[in-house]
């Protein structure tokens, strides 16, 4: 008979998550009600943001309780049903959290559409990972044909769609990731015009050289110094957008903040935030112009996708971190 | 035979300036040519940003020339005129820096008129510190009736201002300042609903109390820990409008950026800067209307006017950052 396997937090990370911040179990399978399925995880996706939700302090989500299954987006196959709108064998992405077998009623739950991609592109460039791309570069960067638009963590999930985005937006586009074979990967793969090596000492002249009118848009996945080095290069009238800051989501102290943030005033310029759920309503049309750009071979969407099992959660995870993925991170269970 | 006494730049200070960044001088009276005037000062303007522009670094004005005379809004009467529209006696109101008489070809001039407010109006309330106010509050804070509108500095120049318009567009006004006094004339003189003080080491705790739904508009003037801890109690979509940043203007080192930063991303939040430069094709509209609120007692314009000489410019602009003024600081030079 199958069991649930759950990973549950068991303790509150101090700085970077170790694997005795979990608590691994085999679990009794969930028992479907009247309105209710139940779907066998297929896909779980790692996002830094899930870092944020082990802090117990207010944020735009409840943090994850102590013994509550890690919350995870996920996509898998309904394997049963007492809900007539989600029958045996649909595929579904959720939040479904890290464990093998998931209840549902419905809430949250997208089908998935076969005709718009595979099921793991729901987890990224069709997912929250390229709306996160879609809806805070188009509605918070503003791009207009001609801008010079910077983005950082550009290999990574949200990255890699930002860049291809503006492109077809008709910017210019320079990527900062880390290492020589990344920033490769986003010129010669994705399409970049330039990708500088947030390593390199000399990264912030390498930045005002790379954009020498200054920089329209920047769209920052890491923070810390690479925050600070762009907002130093600013063009007049320049929008900054805040998605994340995966260089800090581990510190065990109070990062700095942006040093340079009078670039603002200089410049007459805008650094916002924004979180994509309060996009939900116009997700469906930004789901099927994505996979539209992807059919056309427009955006290209790399994946590291690991096959293991539930139990390889913390492992998978801190890759995250170690800035060893490119494209979206995914763990694939074995059925 | 009269003399121009001038206060010109000797050398760029480090940290704070000292007495010895300026050369005082007596020099030959400005012989005024076809299409000019001369100006006697009468009021000199002393202003946070002026400090910003004795540094030489890219700014949104070029930094003051070492041997060049001291960059400052002045308000001044016209002695000598070959200029068929600024006869003998016109007030008016330029940049006509720290020096007993200037010359001018008219651009970038004001007129005063007496019938909106006294000459030296002109460099507070009805000059660039009011419309400063003006236009970075309305904006880009765009407060709401009811909304929590929170500005440091608030006996400042722009602050006293800002706070009285939010107050006139029906918000709920909070300041900060320096010391129980500056805290009390702001609420029982100026009608802020609440102040506080940022010496105050339970400053962040007061101002959640007095904003207990969170700041919608928070107008910065100071930067540093005020700044950071503005922006740990945003509410939902709240506009951080940065104006200044007094409280680093003399560092002599890189002063650390807001580490709460992220909180723009959490609320949904926008931190934009400005400069009242960019709205001059608007300041007769604004200028006429701080006017009509003067007169009409909903605006209270606080002025610490220091009577005085060229010569004594350093000390009285040192006042700025010793936190002992309240409202427009002026020098008011003796005929």
């Amino acid at each position: 008979m199958d069991m649930n396997t759950t990973v549950r937090l068991a303790r509150r990370p101090v700085g970077s998550p170790v694997p005795e911040d979990w608590a691994i179990a085999e679990e009794p399978m969930p028992v479907v009600g009247e309105g209710q399925f139940l779907v066998r995880t297929t896909y779980i996706s790692l996002d830094p943001a899930m870092r944020g939700w082990l802090d117990d302090r207010p944020s735009y989500l409840p943090p994850v309780g102590l013994g509550e299954v890690m919350r995870a987006g996920t996509v898998g196959e309904v394997v049963q049903s007492r809900h007539p709108k989600f029958p045996i064998g649909t595929i579904v992405q959720s939040t479904g959290g890290v464990q093998s077998f998931a209840l549902s009623d419905g809430r949250g739950v997208t089908r998935v559409d076969p005709a718009l991609g595979a099921p793991s592109t729901y987890l990224g460039v069709l997912g929250i990972t390229g709306l996160t791309a879609y809806f805070g570069l188009l509605e918070h960067g503003r791009p207009r044909p001609g801008d010079t638009v910077v983005v950082s963590g550009a290999a990574g999930a949200v990255g890699t769609i930002v860049g291809q985005l503006a492109r077809i937006n008709g910017c210019r586009t320079i990527g900062i990731a880390g290492g020589p074979e990344k920033c490769r990967m986003v010129v010669d793969e994705l399409g970049f015009d330039a990708a500088i090596d947030y390593r390199d000492p000399a990264m912030r002249k390498e930045l005002r050289a790379a954009a020498p009118d200054g920089i329209d848009v920047y769209f920052d996945n890491v923070g810390g110094e690479v925050l600070n080095a762009a907002l130093a290069s600013l063009a007049m009238h320049a929008r900054v957008v805040i998605c994340g800051a995966i260089s800090q989501y581990n510190a065990d102290a109070v990062v700095p903040g942006p040093s340079n943030y009078l670039s603002l005033l200089v410049r007459r310029a805008t650094m916002s935030g924004f979180l994509v759920f309060d996009y939900e309503r116009e997700y469906a049309t930004a789901r099927r112009r994505l996979a539209g750009w992807v059919a056309q071979g427009r955006i290209t969407a790399p994946e590291t996708i690991v096959e293991g099992q539930v139990s390889d959660f913390h492992d998978v995870f801190m890759r995250l971190f170690s800035g060893d993925n490119v494209g979206k991170l995914l763990l694939s269970i074995q059925g």
